[in-house]
């Protein structure tokens, strides 16, 4: 594993920002490894993800904002940087179905998602033998009508007692409230079950199946105040046939969400992912 | 090319019918090389498509009908039986996007489509010499808000004239009325450019833009009263990405409609699609 | 969950074999819940899958062998019946890459796959922590040059013992002997990192890479004599691009092997494989 | 349709070289609408893709050559560059398969290819018709085992004298010789009808058939002097089962190679294409 830092940066577009950010990374001896922009002409915009080795990096990473901060001033950019070696903290949110949880579990396990994962919060207990087996610690935090408003609070105070960077929800079965969601901007990924924007909202097999599409999807989206329609990160479709009841719907689909919610975690992590005018740019 | 008949059921599911329609063929002699029946739990219906080989059977097909319809009467079917030597006759209607139109046209023209094409109406004089490359009747009909009863009686004077079994509209920008569609039940298939439910409607293109989407799709489906609301044929997708713009799907979108509406046309003209319940059983 | 039972059929073709089994059915009151056949043309072979519900179903499953042998004969029929009440038993060779050996103990966990696992064998000890967690007997039989003979031996005391009906290969690295793999025809499943017949035997992944191929594959088949020869299940890919190091090959194929050998053991459990000239009729 | 050039180089990678484009760019006052760069580890390699409006560029694109060599120099960069507004020359050779001849002159004609088509040449005359539709130059030569040599002579000379710079086998039955295929280096495009490396040469869709896989591929490669060994620049693959016989793999075929072969030349001309180690990257 290399020893990395990458950049993303998106701004007005104008001449010189490429030069200026290659021009400052020769200077303290970068390495590039990976280099993507791309300009969006509908909004005007210059977004780019650099990454370098550090090996022969000649700036400390801890001076690194205040050194590069002149050239984001210059070209109103915003950006972050983020080092190969730091491990984000996610935080996985989990109901009764466990198909992606299990999938995430053993991905972190495997050292293919480059995370800690400090806390497992569910709503229901079904999930505590495999987050015990993982060792994980793992919080069952009611919800219902009544005491929405406290649970999460509860949540949120776990989350923030832990320092979370990205919370996933795994399938998990309680919508949100507005002020959760803006508490943590493009900071909850979302897996749902269907090819948004095709089929919003609940159960979304049972309509594939009563409208007969011949493909069905899953959606890996960031979380916003609007119920699945938040920027789009991933999405992925099989096909299904007549001989397919809804239950083989609902099969099929597991192996579906696993797949593109694992992808959408992965590229998150990663730092490939720059959110935009409700949209993503994945620099894959 | 095999000289085969092909036999379509479906009626309410019960014990014996499976039975009844072997023993029915076995009489004759069929020579059976396909079938494939599907039971419809959730409207407990029976599917079913059989194809027999005419050599060695012994039931002239003029008296099919009178020789089957006691086991069509005892089983309340609907059916519908088809010869391969029989070439239906296909009407293409075009506006000025042309890529459906000169796939068909190809595909036609190298013996992959099992029809007759006897005439294409067009609201543009634009496709008219690819038609004329093909020795098809090439007719144009301007439709605007004013005549569009009237160029909708001249198409079907047209339609009906040539004894018309199919009508593909491949990229044909005008809405039909609901007596031109009800005129022709299951025997209009449209290429909608989107993944239907997603994007019904008016520029599906742009609106997949803006939503961010990942994937574009394209949908063949039988035309009905209720705009792209009819049985699906067939669906599929093409991943875009960030660096797409409009146009680009636009172009991408082409490759997928030509592929897409191709399948549901050829399926359609092999007797392989079923519809109940506005879905399609495809008995590929 | 239904109360079925499932014959399939492979035998010389010629007429009247459907009228013979629908019959037969019929007689004992069978209401068919799905039923599929399929002709070869180049090995001239009547090929059919037929599943029927036990409710109402007058013939005692113990005396359907001696009642449709007779039938089976008239035809050289190989047949067989099995019951979807049974549950078969399966066995999972694994050795250090757990990636399918997770998400195998996942899907039988959830009854996903109609079986029972009695038993894992491994060559390594570092699976066992998760067999524990899912409650399945693991063994650890070491095999080297030298001990091969008596290692399989080991296995199939083990096997045989437990009375084993599919063994999956789950990434087990180990070849099989001949008298192996004689021992268990069409009843072991691998999984294979490529595309067959692209890049058989070792390193697939490696060459893939070298190649420069812009898709990878994996294949589960059954195991002969002829290594990453036997009858493919399943096959699928996955796009790469030149972005793509052999280790992230190696990542997005660990997702493909996943999927791809689960579809063949579902498929084999669900009774839905028939075996004929190397080739699988997958009954979908 | 913008004003662009494009600039591709591959290097051995080192500190400084996307600030040196960078910077000559912007020296010029070039505004980048769209880069790209890879580093390839294994070969140690430096690989961009650069592209700029021209509209405010001060530079005369007479003088790029020039102006841009002591960078070249510097960094030991193999280079070119690209004008949007020049049209590359493409021939296609074609022989009586007309499936990707249709499809590539369609293409053209509706403006999604960004060349020119001088000349087509074939070994029989079928194609011609559709050639003169669409008024492009057709020129048949026959080529048989006596004539090869002065067959390929003729070829040479018609695409020398009309400054070809882009060969496309569209579905072409003959193997060209040694010499004819390095008299064009990386301009040679081929379409093989299998997913390489499985298949490689005479009647891949017989020995997928006997093979019994479960997906039928297509590959688009530059051609080398090895038979079906030159690096890709594009595949994909499509589903068949055990009811399709090899004249069905064969259709489904046709709608892979069009697609695959397509793309391939519209990456080419679009100048997203670098080879290298018997590669390509993709700057898609």
């Amino acid at each position: 594993m290399k020893n990395t830092a990458t950049l993303l940066v998106s701004c007005p577009d104008q001449k010189g920002i490429s030069a200026a950010i290659a021009n400052f990374l020769l200077t303290y001896n970068a390495n590039i490894v990976d280099s993507n922009q791309h300009q969006d002409d509908s909004e005007n915009l210059f977004l780019m993800r650099v990454e370098w080795d550090l090996s022969d990096f000649t700036l400390n990473m801890d001076a690194f904002a205040s050194a590069f901060q002149p050239i984001a001033d210059k070209f109103s950019m915003r950006w972050r940087v983020a080092l190969s070696s730091a491990r984000p903290k996610m935080a996985i949110f989990v109901s009764k179905y466990d198909h992606c949880f299990v999938d995430l579990l053993h991905r972190y396990h495997s050292g293919e998602l480059h995370c800690e994962i400090p806390l497992i919060i569910s709503n229901h207990e079904d999930c505590r033998p495999l987050a015990d087996f993982y060792g994980v610690p793992f919080h069952v935090i009611e919800v219902n009508k009544e005491n929405k408003k406290a649970a999460e609070q509860k949540q949120r105070e776990l989350l923030d007692g832990a320092g979370v960077d990205l919370i996933v929800l795994a399938r998990y079965m309680q919508v949100l409230s507005h002020e959760f969601t803006a508490a943590y901007p493009k900071r909850i990924i979302n897996i749902h079950h269907s090819f948004l924007p095709a089929f919003e909202g609940a159960k979304p097999y049972h309509r594939a199946f009563a409208r007969g599409v011949k493909l069905i999807g899953a959606t890996s989206h960031y979380v916003t105040e609007v119920l699945d329609d938040g920027p789009i990160i991933e999405q992925d479709v099989t096909r299904i046939s007549h001989r397919d009841a809804v239950e083989d719907l609902v099969q099929h689909g597991r192996d579906l969400e696993r797949i593109v919610l694992s992808r959408a975690v992965r590229w998150h992590l990663d730092n490939r992912v720059l959110v935009y005018a409700n949209k993503t740019v994945i620099f894959s």
